[in-house]
């Protein structure tokens, strides 16, 4: 109890955090750049902070925490597995529209694409995200995905995903620097203006999201319980539905007791 | 062995990488860019990036890893905190020596200070990694610290460990786009002449290393086993230094059944 009490201390200041810099990204391209349009502008271009955040940043990180929330606890894993890839493939969709964005952009006003360090690794961000996607869903959401697969495999995905998550603030933390050194002049980035304070507090508070959901997603025990799964099947009345579910959860990697105890050394670390 | 064998694969690397990053900053700033010179002009500046990537991320990847040199595990934990204390301190020097340099360049050129976000979160990061030593000095290497002050902070210590490494690599890869984007003009940065690909490509090896590093870190597998301490003391025919040597171990929470039992919830995660 006081450990879920912490948690949500914990989760309701990413949440926090994280609504505020969708609130400083809209008061910086509603207020001080160009606003939202889809013109081949810098209105078009503003889609790109305003999405990339919402979706790569914002959605990416509770996509990474949503097996901790104590209240779903009581739903079967593989609702919560649903979850999890359904709000991971919604940031996807929303992070290409965000490229194509940028990319239209670029091409109306004639500026190369993909020459930038932030382009580099944002790119390849991207295409790990989708691999990572492609791969989860392979291994862990098909159930003819035999144990050992999904167990050698989990403590890749956990890495990856976290890694995927880190670059992409990384990416958005240059975003942030290229955009307000070319779109700054006069008064220039280096004499910070208005402008340039909220963009950079906008940063730190990314950085800060990303930090908290980091350390969430690294507490052992913060993780979802693996018995109560079968618990509650078990504490329930099972109907014919149930019991398919109740077999379907016994068979997998996270909730067998055998496979836990196999993946216990490399799975419990991050 | 299998392990072992493994984890040099990955250690050698990581090495590597960080080896090839030094020389790509190497080649930028003697062969692109103006040299090294301590003269208020560009050549100061060059210090900058080269003592960072040394320091702050070279030398401070090194002191994460260096309690899982296998070679290591038959020296006493207390000698090997003295050497990650010292790397650290040690990287600490080189960070400050580096911002100096900077400091003195843009003093010297009227440049403001501390008006980017790059050294908003880079002087972040400085002040935690300082905190962070005063704090792992406190705490582990004074042996008046209790046990259970030790075993509670352990975590943390971890955690934010990581957490400034991963805030350095991402400051660093910032600094690359500020400074190209300064820096180039005629053919600029969008027109990706060889220095814009090299240090853009310098700037993807600093994530391989940074990746590399938190993988190895968190290998729960690859931890120095916490037996092998004692069990070196037991094997070799004991001195009373030795034997000083031993009870100190035993009651240090790293080494404690006890406390790792009480520790193996929260501590094994990172």
């Amino acid at each position: 109890m006081m450990e879920n009490k912490r948690f949500l201390l914990f989760f309701s200041l990413a949440l926090a955090l994280g609504f505020l810099s969708i609130v400083l990204v809209l008061i910086w391209v509603l207020h001080f750049r160009e606003g939202l349009g889809w013109d081949g502008g810098s209105a078009e271009f503003n889609w790109h902070p305003l999405l990339m955040l919402i979706g790569f940043v914002f959605l990416q990180g509770i996509a990474i925490l949503v097996y901790r929330l104590p209240w779903t606890w009581k739903c079967s894993k593989q609702k919560m597995k649903f979850i999890h890839a359904g709000l991971n493939v919604l940031a996807f969709i929303i992070a290409v529209i965000s490229l194509v964005a940028v990319f239209d952009f670029h091409n109306a006003q004639n500026i190369p694409n993909m020459y930038s360090l932030h382009s580099w690794v944002g790119l390849a961000a991207v295409i790990l995200y989708s691999a990572q996607i492609v791969m989860g869903i392979t291994v862990f959401l098909i159930p003819a995905t035999p144990v050992y697969v999904r167990a050698a495999l989990m403590p890749v995905h956990i890495y990856s995903g976290l890694f995927i998550f880190t670059s992409v603030i990384a990416t958005a933390l240059m975003g942030i620097t290229e955009k307000l050194i070319f779109a700054l002049k006069n008064p220039a980035y280096k004499d910070s203006p208005p402008e340039a304070i909220l963009v950079n507090v906008l940063g730190l508070l990314i950085v800060a999201f990303g930090g908290l959901v980091l350390w969430i997603a690294t507490r052992p025990s913060w993780k979802r319980p693996k018995e109560q799964v079968t618990q509650t099947l078990i504490d329930s009345s099972m109907g014919p539905e149930d019991m398919k579910v109740g077999a379907a959860t016994r068979s997998d990697p996270e909730s067998s007791v055998e496979t836990r105890r196999r993946n216990g050394k490399t799975e419990e670390s991050e």
